[in-house]
Order: structure tokens, then C-alpha cells, then sequence
């Protein structure tokens, strides 16, 4: 049971984040995507090195949507208060990709672990984002 | 300047720790590289779908060793500590894998990121832990 209604709302609007991240990125739209980050935020996924602060995600994010079409649902599997200031979000994603260059379709799964901090202002931003392909050993 | 020893000294402890893991990882030792986990510690990675809990992760690493051997160096890229309780710490590492089936070699880059609980008796451990292998997108 939740000690306060004020907790509860926080947790909402912490997986809130998590939900606006991963759904923007599932229709493409890398300017909602980036909104979600704080402006020293960083992206750890496959394709790169880290990607670290608000203009950099601005510049990598649309390349990774012109090079592939996304079409994901997402589990959200925990939300965590730390502190005051921070919270994590454990998801998982599983759908497909389309390869733009060829129009190849292929099934893909992922994990997300997001570090969040709340602004000064009271958002919930990204602070730091690890996603991981899910490619099975053969 | 940092504001008093203590504080140094518990971000040496929680970079200690991740450090722990990743070379423990590299010469797999999987007793070593699950000792570094909380009880409830989870490990998201490539191969396979969050395993959560020291029990699955005592069970999942040997596998991991047995089917790739890792020749990997470490850059820790930042340790912030977000609460008396909580830290993340971000790394990437490099080198090679070699797929012990096969005995192939191949170049290998992962970026990680820890989140670090602290024990009821002082000890950092992974709670939550996600890392991300780099495939250049093509």
C-alpha cells in the first residue's frame, strides 16, 4: 500500500517518461523522443559510442529513424523512487524493424534500463539510457 | 574539490565494485561476477531476456563463459552517486570475443551501465545492470 497519494503520482509520472520515450521513438518522432532527455542526457544503444547531451541525441536520433522503421510494444517491468531527485525504469520491447535501405522486415526484441531525474521545474527527464538487443546465442 | 574524504571514499567503492565485475567478467569467473550482485540484482544484456535475481544469475553466466570467451579493457566513463543508498556507473569496454564452438575471433565494443545499491552493511552492489553490444548500423 502506497504510503502517500503524492508517491503514487510521482512513480505515474516517472513511468509517464518512460511511456512518452518509448512511444514517440515507435512512431518516429525524434524531436518528442529528445524532449524526454535532460539536456546532459546520454543514449547507450547498439549502432554507436554513447551519445552525450541534448544536441548530440538531436543529431543521432533522426538517423536512426531513416535508417529503420520501428513497430514495438513495450512492457514496462519495474519503476523505481531512489531518491528525492531519482528514479529508474526497467522495460522490455519486442516487434519489428524494417531495414529502410532494403525494406527488409525482421523480428526484434530489446531491454531498456532508464536512470531518470527530476528537474528543477519537477519533470521526470532522462538522464542516462541503456538498450539492449536481445540476439539470442546460437 | 570534493567536500569531505568520505565522499571519495564511497565513489572509489562504487567504481570498485563495477570494476569488480568487469574483471571478474573478463576472466569468467562467474562466482566472482555474481558476488558483485545484490540479491535481487538484475542482469540485462544480449543473449536472452532480463535474468533476475542471484539465483538465475549463478545459473546464466557459466552458460555465458562456456559458449564465448572475452578479452576485453575497461574505460569507466563516470561514477555519480545519486542518494546515501544509490549510484550509476557508465564504461565501455573493447577487445575480442571468441565464439568457443567455432573458435572464431571477432572484434567486440559494449557500453554499460550500472546501478549500484548500497548493502545494509556498506557494500556497493549491482542492482540493476544493462549492457548494450555495439553493431554498427550498415
Amino acid at each position: 500500500m502506497a504510503v502517500s497519494g503524492t508517491s503514487d503520482d510521482e512513480l505515474a509520472a516517472i513511468e509517464a517518461t518512460a511511456i512518452s520515450y518509448l512511444t514517440a521513438f515507435n512512431r518516429a518522432d525524434a524531436a518528442a523522443v529528445v524532449a524526454n532527455y535532460a539536456d546532459d542526457g546520454v543514449l547507450m544503444a547498439p549502432a554507436r559510442p554513447a551519445v552525450v547531451g541534448k544536441d548530440m541525441l538531436a543529431m543521432v536520433y533522426p538517423k536512426v529513424f531513416e535508417a529503420v522503421g520501428f513497430e514495438m510494444t513495450y512492457d514496462i517491468k519495474e519503476v523505481v523512487r531512489m531518491s528525492a531527485e531519482w528514479a529508474f525504469v526497467r522495460s522490455a520491447t519486442e516487434g519489428t524493424e524494417t531495414i529502410k535501405a532494403t525494406g527488409e522486415v525482421q523480428p526484434a526484441q530489446y531491454q531498456e534500463l532508464f536512470v531518470l531525474r527530476r528537474s528543477t521545474i519537477g519533470a521526470w527527464q532522462i538522464a542516462r539510457y541503456c538498450t539492449c538487443k536481445i540476439v539470442p546465442m546460437s
